[in-house]
């Protein structure tokens, strides 16, 4: 499993300030302790939710920059806006980085499938277009052929998407849960060069004992064919439950990674 | 789910002086906290794993007798041993039970399937062969089938048939945990009329922390389509993973199971 570090965003009410002060000190604290846990990725959106383009711009490059200096850790450029992504990308300089993201939507998928190839970077694909998020597992799969097509389009090989199916919380809809592990599975099934990726902590939104219910969903992502996963790495409980599907599922060779975290 | 309760079982070492002392009231007591936790089964396993055929004839008529004058639940009758499953249903006089198990043995569907047939009981019907316990979801489909023609002969509907996947331990071949979800996975498939059932315990086997990777496990299996499962209702772990899992795959409908558990 491919853990992306998601705790740098500045939606977070504790990460905006970090970026708006540039805050290096705690935003460096903040990449090598994710960095220290295992995170394959860092996570970096600077998107304040205030503010013009050119200002989260300039704070993608100077996040980017800050990390850099310091942590040898592949970033994960995460914006919805291609111009945020390609000062992102331009600022990485060829170091690894991962995409994060396009929509099956023809004009961001124009915008950004191309930064993929330019840059030779991975790219993650969301399963929704224009209309939002759709309800069905056949809709969410329909919005990854568009992705797909478009990558074969610009020369994007399928062996650097990876895509992700989306959450929506059971607490507004039930029957979304299975929606999403589904999506993953028919992903699997029907691309299966390409590699799937998932924010999970949406589908517990609302509900009580959500890391219970985050580690319950996690296992059966895995199963059902998770490549990746935006979390938390600080989360125990999260990062037990990864080693704990991963052994389950014959991912852990000789079960040492497991033995190791639980033998006492 | 259906939870069948597993804790009357003389092979376990504080059960069988129980059995074989007659003592009633250790029995009744195994019964009705299995039936408080919620248990839908009371499986009675009486083998002590000496004694003669007849020793475990009279002992299961002696347990379901005994259980039956005091809890109103259904009994789950459990034997390798025809004439020992026919004795416990005989006792049951029509009363709500369940036949644990056949195996996809010639003689054995032979023995155990007309039982199913004339006392009008559902049954659990075991993946595996006189060779064993196959390593391949292929071949355990293969005895599956060979399960489900034997009860079409003798005019055992589908719908009252419990398909076990088996579990071996993942400490013995990391893949067999795999091999018993995609198992379920498939019979859901291709019996969908008929139901999945698995005494889980087994698959953590040998290895640290195995309440975790029972409760992590069993996760994956009600997401694979499991049923029911042969477990400790007094596990609270255990029973927290059930409604956990049943919640996040829609089969909670207003998410009151779940929240009534865990609201605190």
């Amino acid at each position: 499993m491919i853990i992306i570090g998601e705790k740098i965003n500045a939606s977070l009410a504790g990460i905006k300030p970090i970026v708006q002060e540039r805050d290096r000190v705690s935003l460096l604290e903040l990449a090598k302790t994710q960095a220290a846990a295992g995170t394959g990725f860092i996570d970096v959106n600077v998107g304040t939710g205030v503010g013009s383009r050119e200002d989260e711009i300039v704070s993608m490059q100077w996040a980017v920059e800050t990390i850099q200096e310091e942590v040898d850790i592949p970033i994960c450029i995460d914006s919805a806006d291609p111009a945020v992504l390609e000062a992102g990308l331009k600022t990485r300089n060829g170091r690894p980085s991962l995409i994060n993201s396009t929509k099956a939507e023809e004009k961001n998928l124009g915008q950004v499938v191309p930064l993929a190839c330019q840059y030779n970077t991975p790219l993650v694909g969301l399963a929704m277009d224009e209309a939002g998020i759709p309800k069905t597992v056949e809709d969410r799969l329909r919005a990854c052929e568009n992705i797909s097509a478009a990558c074969e389009k610009h020369g994007v090989s399928l062996e650097t998407l990876y895509f992700d199916p989306l959450v929506i919380p059971i607490s507004t809809d039930v029957k979304q849960g299975l929606v999403t592990l589904n999506t993953i599975a028919q992903i699997k099934r029907r691309f299966p060069a390409a590699k799937t990726v998932m924010g999970l902590s949406n589908v517990s939104y609302g509900m009580p004992g959500r890391t219970r219910l985050n580690a319950a969903f996690l296992h059966m992502a895995i199963y059902a064919g998770l490549d990746a996963a935006i979390m938390d790495p600080l989360d125990e409980a999260l990062m037990g439950a990864v080693k704990t599907a991963e052994v389950l599922v014959g991912k852990d060779r000789h079960c040492r990674r497991y033995t190791r975290a639980f033998r006492d």
